[in-house]
Parts: C-alpha cells; structure tokens; sequence
C-alpha cells in the first residue's frame, strides 16, 4: 500500500519538474516565494518565541537546581532498572513482568520524597489488597456455573469501582490515598476481568507484587540517596521564608507612606520588598500539599517521624490572615498617592514616628518567630518583643486619644480638620493596629508549633550533646541568649 | 507450608481449651474479659466514629448528587469495556490487548468532561509520538553492534526521560500537558527497552494504540452522554455564586456594623451571609484548575469551543483582591464589637445612612453583575449601578468632609472627639471606599468578559431566534430590559 503510494508521488515529480517556465508558472514561482518568505517569517517568529521559551524554562533549573537533578535522578533510576531487567535472565520483554517495574518507577518517582514515599505505599498496599480481593471473588464466582459466574464477577466489579470511585470525593481520603484508590480500582478490575484460573492468578499476583516491590525500592534509593527533597523540610523553609517576606512588607508599606519626603528614591528591592506579601496570599494550596506529603516521610534531618505538620498549616493560616490586612494596607496607601486628597502633613508627621515604631516592632516580632522556627527552639525574647510592639500599639493610640494633638501648629488646627482628610492616616493606623492582632495570632500559633515540635527536638538535642556546657541548659528557658538589650 | 503451619495452630488449640479453670486461669480470663471489654469499647467506639464518617461521605453526595452519578459512569464505563471484550473472539485475559483498555478507562475517566478529554487525548497522543521516536531509535540501533545498540537505546532513553521530566516543571506545560509527558516517558521506555524486534513493535503499537482508543471512545461516550459534567460551566457558575456572595458579604457586614441596635437579633443566615467571601478567598486553585480543563472541551449549551476562559480567571482575581479587603472590614468590626472602645453613638449614627445605602449599592453593583454574566448579556443598568454607588461613596465623604457635623447633638461634640475613638468608624468608611473601587474593578474585568464572550453569543442567539419581536432587538443596548426604575 505505502509503495504504490509512493510510486504515484514520484511519478507526479517526474512530470511537472522538467518544464520551461511559462508565464502561469512565474506567477506560481513568485507566490511560492510569497508564501517562502511568509514562511521563514512564520519560523523565524517561532524561532524567536521558542528561544525565549527556552531561555524561562532553563531559568527555571537554574533557579533551583534541584529540578535538574531531579531530572537525573529520574533518569538513573530508569537505567538502573533496564540494566536490572538485561542482566536477568528470565527477561520476557514488554509482555513480561520488567514492564510493571518501569510503569512503577515512571509513576512513582516524585520530586520529593514524600510523594514518592506516598505513592509507593498506596500502590502497593492497594495492588496487595485488590488482588486479594479480586482472587476472593474470583473463586468464589469459580464455584458456581458458568452464567452466575460471570454475573458475580461483573456486578461484584460495577459496585467496587463505584463504591471506590465515590470514596476518593471524600476530602481527608483524597488528600491520603487517592492514589491508592485509584491503583486499587485498577488492579482489581485487571484480576476480576481477566479469564484467569485461580492457581495461575495467585502466580501472576506474586510475580506482579515482586516487580512493582524492585520498581518501588530503586526509586527509593535514588530518591533518597541522591540529594534528596524532603516535602517536610520544603514546607519548614516555606513558612520561614513568608515569615520574613510579612515582616519586610510591613515595615517597608509603613516606610514608604510615612517617608514621603523622599518618595520616588524609594529603590526597586525596597518596592519588591513592600510586595513580598503577595506570595503569602495564595500559599494555601502549596503548603496543604507539602504537610500532606510531609506526614509520610521518615525522621530526617532535624524532623522526627510525625513532627506536627499540621501545626505549619495553621501557622500558615495566620499568615494569610495578616497577609490580607497588609494587602488593604498596601493598597489604601498606594490610593492615596495616586489621589489629589493628601492626608494633613502635621497630622502625618506627628503621627509619623510612632507608626514607624510600630511596623518595626511589628516586623521585629515577626523576624524573631521565623528565626525562632529556623533554629527550631523557643525564642526567650519573643515575650519582650511582643511587649515592645504593643507598648508601640499603645503609643499610636495615646496620640490618636488625645483631643488636640501637641505641637508647633496642631494646637488650633485639628478641631478643623474634616474627617475626610484625616481618613488614610487613620486607617493606615488602624490597619496597622489591626495587624499587631494578627501578628499576636501568628504568634500563638508558632507557640503551638513550639510546644508540639521543638521541646522534644530541643530536649533530644541536649541530651545527645550531655550539657556540654551551661549555657546551652539555661538557652529556651532562662533569661539569657539572644534576648535584646532591652 | 501454609498447611503445616494451620496444623500446628490447631493443635494448640486442642491442647490449650479443654482444661479445668484453675486461679491463675481465672485470673487470666478475668483478664481476658477486661481486655474483651476494651476490645469492645474500642470497637464501639470506631463504630460510632466510622458511623459519623459514614454520615459525612454520604452527606457529600446528598449535597452534590453528581458525585453518585459520577461513580456510576465509572462502573458503567468499566462494565461496558468489559462486555466488549467478554463477547470478542479474540480475548487473551489480562496478558492481552484488554489490559490497556481497562486501563485506560480507570485512569482517564474525570468528574469532568474536560478532565477526560485532556488526558484522553494527551494519552493517545503521547503513545502515538514516544511509540514513533521508540521505534526509530530502534531502528537506528539495530543496524549496529549488538554493544552500541544497548548503548545507544540506553543514552537515549536517559537522556529523553530526564528531558521530558525537566519540561513538566516548566508552568504553561505542565497546566497542559503534564499527563501527556508522563505517558510520554512511560511509553518510551517501555517500547525501548523491550526487547522487540522492529516489525513485532510496529504490531504491538498498534495493537496497543487500537485499545487505548476504544478505552478512550467508551470513556467520552459516557462522559457526555450521561448527564454530563462541564469544567466550563462549573467555572461559570462559580463565579456567579462567588460574586453573589461577595454582594452578600458586603451588604450584611455594613448592617450588622451600623445595625448595632438590634445586635444579637441577628439571625443565624444574616451571619453565614457575611461571613460568604471567605469562599473567595481560596478560590484560586479550583478556577485555575477548570479554566485549564475546560480549554479541552468542545462547544456546550451556552458557551463555544474556545470561550474565553482566561477572563474568568480574572474575574475571581478582581474578586479575591475585593474579599481581602471584606475581610479586614469584617475584622475592623468584630474586633471593635470586642473592644471596650465604642465609636461615639452620634458619629455613627450620622454615617449611618450614608454608609448602608453605599453598602446596598455596592452590593447591588456585584449582583447585577453576576446576572449579567448569569444570562451572558451585557448590563444596560451597570453604568447607571456604578453611577449610583459612585454617589454614595460622595456621599459618604461629604459627610467626613464638613468640619462640624450636622445633627442635634454633634454641633458642638465633634471638635472634641479624639481621632482615637473615631477610628473604627472612620476606618470602615474608608474600607468601603476603597471596596468600591475594587468592586470597578470586577466590573472592568466582567466587561471585557462580555467583549470577548457574550457579544458574539448574543450575536448568534439573534441570528438563530430571527427576530421574533422587536424588544429582544433593543435588549443589550436600549435603555429597557432589566434597566431598573431609577
């Protein structure tokens, strides 16, 4: 078929080639060139866009290199299979049993341990479980004739799958086993389906079960062995690195409104640096994923088997909280410059110290928590900060409080100022109240995080060490350490 | 073995029971009794917590009866397949050609329409380009040495898994075509690495692709036809529920602020109603997810293949920066409902009005839109909405604006209100401001949703009805239809 095919193509060259050129046939040479050139256009366009596309993508590994040598390690261990496979001599191909170890690792190997870690248990519980199963059914169906035989099984594997399929809707089982699950709809239907006698069932099982067994440990041991990424570990980093993106936003908003003399030398990284919230907004998502992978790694590093990820969870929650009143405060400062209606400069500058006061303390206690979480101990001084961000909460409400504001020129000009120019310095002052809240919400909740997590990192961490030295004994309790000179 | 070992247990057993009690075998029972008794609290307890769980799952599809119906198409779906292939002559069990399609069915089949065709297709097509660049590397090596062949096969298959694993990190691909690379990688491998020769390959794949294909046709014949779930449509409908609760929010939460009267009257739905936008808050990943998804559908009832999603993504983007700044204004409140620090009665009061008429027509502009984009008609009464809630927020601060506030007993009280104790108030007067401005926002992002989108919907609906009377002519554009009385 596809000789005879060609033949008749070849033949077509053959007669319209070798012509004088006429006319017509100019006209067509032209308009091919046309369409020639449109076409180098067309490419070189593509060209451009695909070098730029090129360009992201290859910014992405080098941005976090670990994405290549996630790539490696994917491939590695996809070699260390095949030579596993080739230097055995029961190698039957692709029919045979190699091909579940290769679908296993390609499916299985995630870049972090925890997926892969999730997902290789889900499969091979669930491949365990639904050929037991299936077997069950199987020769129970055996026992009776041929037409119920066939009625038992295929009801039997309607309701599993539905029944299955429902349960992965339920949220904490998606989060979990949806993986499983779905291995477990699979497996089962091949078995139940299959026309297999019971005894060579059992056999196929074992082989199956043996292979995906060599598929899950070399991904494991790549995983693991080569510059592993721990979901655990990722999630701890995360919930630091937003910590101190918060306290850079608050204290660089409150700069910029309060600082308004030298508004415009306001440079690129403090800009980036008011925004940094933004990436706290929409953590939800990336963070529930991490603590859902997290929970099934092992102790590594400095996080025990079932360290409280969770608690990272509800400190990420407060996060957001306070990320969404700086995203008010962010933008009600940003309406105001952009409107003609400037707050009253005296009022502005008399206020101005004290909230400055304020978002630094603000932003002190923040930094202390994320440091307090990078260290994994409690911080002794977090107390005092505290303190001094609400002494400074105080300060900014003692100047609100008082009926007419002290001063060179305030003492006759506040009893008329209209309320309505007043506006964004108040809100500003009280958004920046209302943050110090949330900012004692964010605390709390580190706190919890402390006492589940640390205290027993710390204490097997002094015990490890036998005291070496007193210091280190009075650290997370006493007085002492890095408190400031207050 | 197996048998061995029951033997052995029975025999234990046979030794152990028939004794006379003794005391330390009272004692032992006794025991035994506790323990029982444990064993049934234990048992009850899961009971009563497995019950509980029952009762949630089922709530879950109560709520959303799809999800019952979903997990029927599945079973239907699996049961079809194998009919097909229980009546074919050419069945060979779970070695064969079946395995793929039963296979394919499992993994492919999604809640949504767009879900499944996404995969589907991303599944035919990666099989169909890794199976053809497999086969050709094949080729290539079998015409070398038996050594460079298994060297050759062994870099490539390196090199293009790590490539491939690379490219899913990259954003745009892995929104698109995340399933297709690692179906990709999967089928590659397998195909490489089989020990095959090349004719048997070219079988095999087609062998292989013919199965995928009708797992794949039984998979979208009962995704459509059977009451089928559109990614699109969920996508639509949510941002009309999310912008109606967003217009809730607002409405409720200034009521129950200047409400203060009638506080603990309150009923239950008036809460739930304020407290709706939280829904918005952490809509980001569900809208990304469907708008991806609904990209792969084809034309469904009111919208068109190609129907610009990516404008609803900016729709919830307009709508979750306007439910962060609900949020503080919800804070602001409950936190001055907790506080000893009551704004000044008259103060309130005064603002009041002005403000629950800007709430009212702030949420009356979010209604309005999410009818339009309910009926996929463009507004006629949107600019007169705005216009309205334009004057209210004017309103609103002409009251702030004038010096000494008017009212029986302000005249002489304001100069003397400390800023302090007008915070709150202030303070939610300018929130809603700035929410007005937010909701401009939505209103700009829904009107270039209506440019690209209804427009030619409305155009074709007038071609397809033909003029049946004249008001459906002047609909979109006049001044007539839902316009309200103004």
């Amino acid at each position: 078929m596809i000789t005879k095919k060609e033949e008749t193509r070849e033949l077509e060259w053959r007669v319209t080639v070798p012509h004088k050129p006429s006319a017509q046939e100019e006209h067509n040479f032209e308009q091919r060139f046309a369409l020639w050139h449109q076409l180098i256009d067309l490419l070189s366009l593509n060209m451009r866009s695909s070098s730029r596309f090129m360009k992201n993508a290859w910014k992405l590994g080098v941005d976090d290199p670990r994405k290549f040598i996630h790539c490696i390690k994917v491939g590695l261990a996809l070699t260390l299979v095949s030579i596993f496979y080739y230097t055995r001599p029961l190698y039957q191909g692709v029919g045979g049993t190699a091909m579940w170890a290769i679908m296993t690792i390609v499916v299985i190997f995630e870049f972090t341990v925890g997926g892969t870690i999730y997902k290789g248990l889900n499969r091979v519980m669930a491949t365990f479980i639904a050929g037991m199963i299936a077997v069950g059914i199987h020769w129970l169906a055996s026992k009776s004739s041929e037409t119920s035989e066939h009625i038992i099984i295929g009801v039997s594997a309607f309701l599993l799958s539905s029944v299955a399929t429902f349960v992965r809707f339920i949220p904490i089982v998606k989060a979990r086993f949806d993986y499983g699950i779905l291995i477990f709809i699979l497996t089962f239907n091949l078995v139940a389906v299959s026309g297999y006698r019971v005894d060579r069932l059992l056999e196929l099982a074992q082989q199956r079960l043996t292979t995906v067994f060599i598929g899950i440990s070399i991904c494991l041991l790549v995983c693991i062995l080569v510059r592993p990424v721990w979901a655990g570990e990722e999630l701890h980093l995360l919930t630091i690195k937003n910590m101190r993106k918060l306290a850079d936003s608050i204290e660089e908003s409150v700069a910029e409104y309060f600082r308004d003399g030298e508004k415009g030398d306001g440079n690129e990284t403090s800009m980036q640096n008011s925004r940094g919230y933004k990436c706290v907004l929409n953590s939800k998502a990336t963070e529930e994923s991490l603590a859902n992978l997290a929970r099934w790694e092992p102790m590594h590093g400095r996080f025990s088997y079932l360290h409280p990820w969770s608690q990272y969870l509800r400190v990420g929650t407060a996060m957001r909280y306070c990320a969404y009143c700086i995203e008010t405060l962010n933008v009600c400062i940003n309406s105001e410059n952009e409107n003609q209606q400037k707050a009253p400069e005296h009022l502005k500058k008399h206020l101005s110290n004290a909230c400055l006061r304020l978002g630094l303390e603000s932003s002190n206690v923040l930094k202390e928590l994320a440091s307090s979480i990078e260290s994994m101990k409690r911080s002794s001084s977090i107390e005092v900060l505290i303190g001094q961000m609400n002494d400074a909460v105080e300060e900014v409400q003692n100047i609100l409080s008082t009926p007419s504001l002290e001063g060179a020129e305030s003492k006759e000009a506040i009893p008329t100022i209209p309320l309505m120019e007043a506006m964004t310095v108040i809100t500003v002052a009280s958004l920046l109240n209302e943050i110090t809240l949330r900012i004692d919400g964010v605390a709390d909740a580190v706190e919890d995080l402390a006492v589940t997590a640390f205290q027993s990192f710390e204490d097997a961490q002094q015990t490890d060490k036998n005291k070496p030295s007193n210091e280190l004994a009075v650290g997370p309790d006493g007085q002492e350490g890095n408190l400031p000179q207050v």
